[in-house]
């Protein structure tokens, strides 16, 4: 993958303790920000990324040169309008844009971690993010807020600390990582991992990397993110600049150049192991089970607004399992809005143009703020 | 992989000519057949297999030593009674159960195909086994059957020889590949592709075998044979042989140890051009494209008597896909029975133990069998 020389990082000079038994130390959270804190200090809004998101939410992407993966969302005016909110985001621990990850050099021994690196959760991650608060001094958030593995940090979040945020938008998400997902998750492993170059992880230190495992890895995934319907409708059958089938393993279809394309372009901006991590913290990610069973506990002390979103053709994260968090919190009376939102795009349609749920997130944000405003006065 | 040492061939001595515009001659067509043929020939039902099968549909399959992959529905007293019918089942062109395929000697220059083997058709494989019938002197079979790609086998099977059978099952499958299923087996072969032991697909005469990107290959396909609530159902998060998770990246939860498990027996049993090739076959189907657009028009010349079934929980090849198929038939007035059987299953339930199918395919064929001979009287 391509590097970048320099981000926005900042040291964290304490030592986290993870949930697999180590710890970790004086270890880097690369982050950026959008628009500007305000005098009160509450209108910050801390974004969480996906599996293969970045801290880069908006503007041009350093890496990639395109638009960052929510610009959709994020921007003056947008859904969360930075003309008005303070939005952070910041790589994953783990990841592979700046944040502690397995790219980085071991203390131990002085090598690049690989697979050396400790195996962590959302748990971690979000503790890790927890700290960038004090450091832009902000007391309490008016909002957190992710789709797919995002959506997993804001329940995390609020778990951890009930009483940060203002509010909470998890979407397309579950609270614990069904069987269908781990599968997945694990058939993108496996294909890293069946790569020669791989070499037990330690592919850097050798000047290796399997860019081919970590190609049918991104498309396996790519496939996931889109519905049935909506591939039919814009794929379907036709041919790739050909007008007949051309009797070959060559992508006849266009439907095998766009996946191509998506596993090549990706490894050019994604590690392999980065991903091997933070699918593994994916799966492990069981809020349920972190509370005995009773989902509803992991909330209880949190007076947080909850806004909870889903997609109908999202068959990875599907309505019912995010209407599980719903009930949840209905169970303990908390205040929760849900909307299923209409739309062929599948999972992908946090990241795209979906009309209908990025005016919902904009109207869920502004009128929530200007209640917390008259409270105030 | 394994290889039988012998296998039950016939070698069809004719020149047929492939779709992709070349032509085989004197190529070997393995086939198993179960029960006897009566006196009045009239009791044959030709079963095509998917894309994984070959030609032990029931008893012991003398590679894996496990029961044939349709014992569930095949054999003496099952739905499919070969009591009652004669049963006969063949290995694919270009499969590599002892039929002509990609394992075999080129001609042309003595050496193993690999991939210079002729990328082959849904069409070219019914061609190829419909030569069987002169050898097994059946005039008009009784039932042609299959499930998934076997499904697709009996549509083209029909519409080419429209009066070669008195009734068709096709099951679990479309008339035309979905963008999804395209992308899907290009899954699975970048997956096979992209392991440098593939060799460009002449790996045989190398004496390597991708057999790494085979087993991702065939983890993928698993996972899309089964429904999310199936999985969910009988594996949920459960976790292999601890008490609890690893923190690394050994299979943790058993749907990973069963995935890796799918994995490794397959390709003890399976060629990787094998599969290359019978998913181009697959992706390349498109029946209502060869009838110019109007699927009707492939069964307007029979008066075959059909009965289709789908399942609930197959999003693979979902109940709308087939139920195209029966719009066609009904737009033709044709005798057509449909019935969508309720299972968790997934795609798989046409190979599992699902009793209301299982059932529905014994009625259909006793009481056809019952109605030709009262015709016959």
């Amino acid at each position: 993958m391509n590097k970048l020389d320099k981000v926005n990082t900042i040291v964290i000079e304490k030592t986290l303790k993870l949930d697999c038994g180590k710890s970790i130390s004086n270890f880097p959270i690369a982050y950026e920000t959008y628009g500007k804190l305000n005098e009160n200090k509450d209108n910050g809004i801390l974004v969480f990324h996906a599996l293969t998101g970045d801290q880069f939410a908006s503007g041009i992407n350093p890496v990639t040169k395109k638009e960052g993966w929510w610009s959709y969302a994020v921007g003056p005016g947008k859904a969360i309008d930075t003309n008005k909110y303070f939005v952070i985001c910041a790589n994953v621990l783990g990841g592979c844009m700046g944040s502690y990850g397995p790219s980085d050099i071991n203390p131990e021994n002085k090598k690049i971690f690989g697979t050396d690196f400790p195996v962590i959760t959302i748990n971690d991650m979000v503790n890790a993010q927890y700290e960038l608060l004090d450091h832009l001094n902000i007391e309490k958030l008016f909002s957190v807020i992710g789709g797919s593995m995002g959506g997993m940090q804001v329940l995390q979040f609020i778990s951890n600390f009930p009483d940060k945020s203002h509010t909470a938008i998890p979407i397309a998400c579950t609270a614990s990582h069904s069987a269908q997902n781990i599968a997945l998750n694990e058939l993108g492993r496996q294909s890293i991992m069946a790569d020669s170059d791989w070499q037990n992880g330690f592919y850097e230190e050798k000047n290796k990397s399997p860019a081919k495992g970590l190609s049918v890895a991104r498309m396996a995934a790519h496939i996931t993110y889109l519905s049935k319907k909506g591939l039919q409708e814009k794929f379907g059958r036709k041919l790739q600049e050909r007008d007949d089938l051309k009797f070959s393993f060559d992508a006849d279809f266009q439907i095998e150049s766009y996946l191509r394309y998506q596993g090549s372009v990706f490894v050019d901006r994604f590690d392999a192991n980065s991903y091997l991590y933070i699918t593994r913290a994916m799966d492990y990610f069981d809020l349920t089970k972190q509370f005995g069973g009773n989902l509803s506990k992991a909330f209880q002390k949190s007076n947080t607004k909850f806004f909870i979103i889903s997609f109908t053709s999202d068959w990875l994260y599907p309505t019912a399992e995010n209407r599980e968090i719903v009930i949840a919190l209905n169970s303990l009376g908390k205040d929760v809005g849900f909307v299923e939102i209409k739309s062929d795009k599948g999972h992908d349609s946090f990241l795209l143009d979906v009309p209908d749920f990025l005016s919902a997130v904009k109207n869920f944000l502004n009128t929530s703020y200007g209640k917390i405003n008259e409270k105030r006065i």
